[in-house]
Formats: structure tokens, sequence, C-alpha cells
């Protein structure tokens, strides 16, 4: 398996995380996003029409592209995915909130201040949208984290792995989450789990 | 079960539609997301921490949140999921590129000039990201259903019931549908499907 990824993005990390903790061993192709290496017409004919990572190469060749479908398909049949078809369902519900009301304040607040020239316009942007939606998304995960340890069941799932990839480097992008003990506890039980590896980490399995 | 909804929503139209696909019954109650109804606190304590439609409740009690885990959730052993691992995963995959990629684009813009005043600044808005960003998108599906009739397989899915929901009303956000002729072709070939039913009905199977 080749995974296309960049190393700083959170959603190569979601399925790099996985990877390590299912001990599958998989070969890192690293792609500048910052140089537009996803955007070329190899790159869109080849491995993902929407120009993005991660994009995961399966051994016979087949691309699949979006980091919460990858994490399903690589999930399935290991204790990371639940059978029960409700449960199931409430993996996808978190990770659907994470791509539509987490991700783009979250991980955008942090691409913002990590990679871009912070303009006035882009200060205002901050301000008025990718702080308070980003801490509202916050909100919701702490009131579900003050009840329960993990997002669904009783064990860590991958709707874990896709809410932690940003919230834990979400300080990079100016939260603060002291604020929020419930998550910062959360964090530390993953931060816990047997072959952990941080989010720059070249390491394979 | 209880849909819980607002009918100009294309969100919640990709859960009625495939109740209407499966001939299920339900009730649909609905909240309007103009004047708040769905951030009350009774409704974000006990339907939806988030404050959004749809949330399904079923039959037990149980809340299910975000359009997209719902379909998955009600399309399990029927023809509009498939039962093998990879395509089950395009499922997703399409599934998340319209949470990510297209609806904030393409239902937003739809949603800017339906309900929404056109100031000077969201007329930039729309110009110079809704616009373009949502004609990035149709050409990514333009490009699929060049060769191939629906999004993953041989039939009908739940990602083309995602997808469906705000492109065939792309128009009403200002896009040019002409354009892309095999799209046109495939929201055709939607809506000739058995038990079809249009956006804002509030028919029950």
């Amino acid at each position: 398996m080749i995974l296309h990824d960049f190393l700083e993005s959170g959603n190569g990390y979601k399925v790099r995380l996985l990877l390590h903790w299912l001990q599958r061993p998989f070969t890192l192709v690293e792609h500048d996003i910052l140089k537009g290496e996803t955007r070329t017409p190899e790159f869109l004919s080849r491995k993902n029409p929407n120009g993005r990572i991660p994009t995961l190469e399966l051994e016979d060749g087949h691309m699949l592209w979006e980091s919460n479908a990858i994490l399903n398909y690589l999930a399935e049949g290991t204790p990371y995915l639940p059978t029960d078809r409700l449960d199931r369902a409430r993996v996808l519900q978190w990770q659907f909130f994470e791509q539509y009301s987490h991700e783009p304040f979250i991980a955008v607040a942090r691409f913002m201040r990590h990679f871009q020239e912070m303009t006035p316009e882009r200060t205002t942007l901050l301000e008025t949208e990718k702080m308070p939606k980003g801490y509202v998304a916050l909100d919701v995960m702490e009131r579900h984290l003050s009840r329960t340890d993990w997002f669904v069941g009783d064990g860590p799932t991958i709707a874990d792995i896709s809410l932690f990839a940003y919230t834990h480097v979400a300080p990079e992008g100016g939260f603060d989450l002291s604020r929020t003990p419930a998550i910062l506890a959360w964090i530390a039980r993953m931060e816990a789990l047997p072959h952990h590896v941080v989010l720059t980490s070249r390491a394979t399995p």
C-alpha cells in the first residue's frame, strides 16, 4: 500500500495513525501541497481527480481518497470500527461532523497561522468566523466527552482518530483548550494508546 | 421514525428521497432553521447538540444526525448500499467529497441567493469563492459521469442521492449546468427512477 500524503496534514495523519494502531506497513509518498504537487495533470488523472491528499493506492493499483473513507475501509473487521449498525452510523455521524463543522474552522485556522501571511483580511476572517465556529465545534465535543470516554462505544474507534487529528493541534490555530478539560483528558487517553505516533512522524510500522 | 427536517434543505431531502425509494413510512416534523428553531436549548439537548437538521429519531427514541450518516444507516441491507468493501468505501468517498468540496459552495450559493439579502460582501464572496469552487466540484463530477452512469457500481446508490440533492438545484445558486452535459444526463436518470419525489414535497410513502 502506498499512502500519498503531506506530513503536516491532519487529514493524512488520520490514516497514518490508524495504520500504526493496526501495525500495517505502508509506503509513504510525500507531495508538497504548498507547491501545488497534488494539482498536476498527472496527479489529477492518476491519483485523485479532486487534487488532494491523503490518497491511498491499494496493492492492486486502485485509488481511494477522502481521509474518513480511507479510515472506514482500513478499519473494517478491526476493533476500531464497530459491527453494530447504529454504532457504525454514529462513527460516520462524528466523522461528517468533523469534516463539515470542525475541520473548516479548526484545521483552517491552523493552516492560516502556520502557512499563510497574516493579512488584515485573514485576521478578520479568523476573528469573525474561524475562531467562533471552531469553539462551537469544541463545545459540542466537550459536552459529549464530559459524559463518555470515547466518541462511540466503550473504546477508541476511527471516530476518535478523525476528531483527534486536528483537535490535538488546535492550539497551533490559536484555540485555548484549557476551556475544555474533557477534551484535554480525552487527548491524553488517545496519546497513551499503544502504537501512538505523532503528527509529523515519518516512521512506518 | 420521526424525521426532524426543514423542507427547503437539500441535506434533509437526501433522507426523504431514500425513504421514498425504500417506501418506508415516516413522520415529518418541520423546524424553521431561518427562525433558529434548531438552536433552542430543547433541540440542542434532546435532538442534536450541533443544532442542525436532518436529525432522525428512531423508533426507540435514539437520535442520529448528519444526513450522510443517516443515509448509510437506512440503506444498510438494501440495494442502495453495496456490500463489497471497496465499493462501500467509494460511496463514503463521494459523500465526504460532497460535504467538504461541494455543499459549502453549491448549497451555500443557493442559500445566499434564496434566503439572504445580497450585500456587496456576499456578492464578492459568491464571485470570488462560492462560484469558482462550486464549478471545480461540478467538473470533478462531470469527468466521472462521462465514463459511468452512476457514482459507484452499476446502479444508483446513496452516493448518487448525496450528490443529487444540491446538484439538481444548483441553477438556483446561479450555476449553469449546460456546461456539464454528463451531469444533466445523470440528473435525468435519477428523476426517472421509481418512487422519485421532488425536494419540497411533504408527501410520505
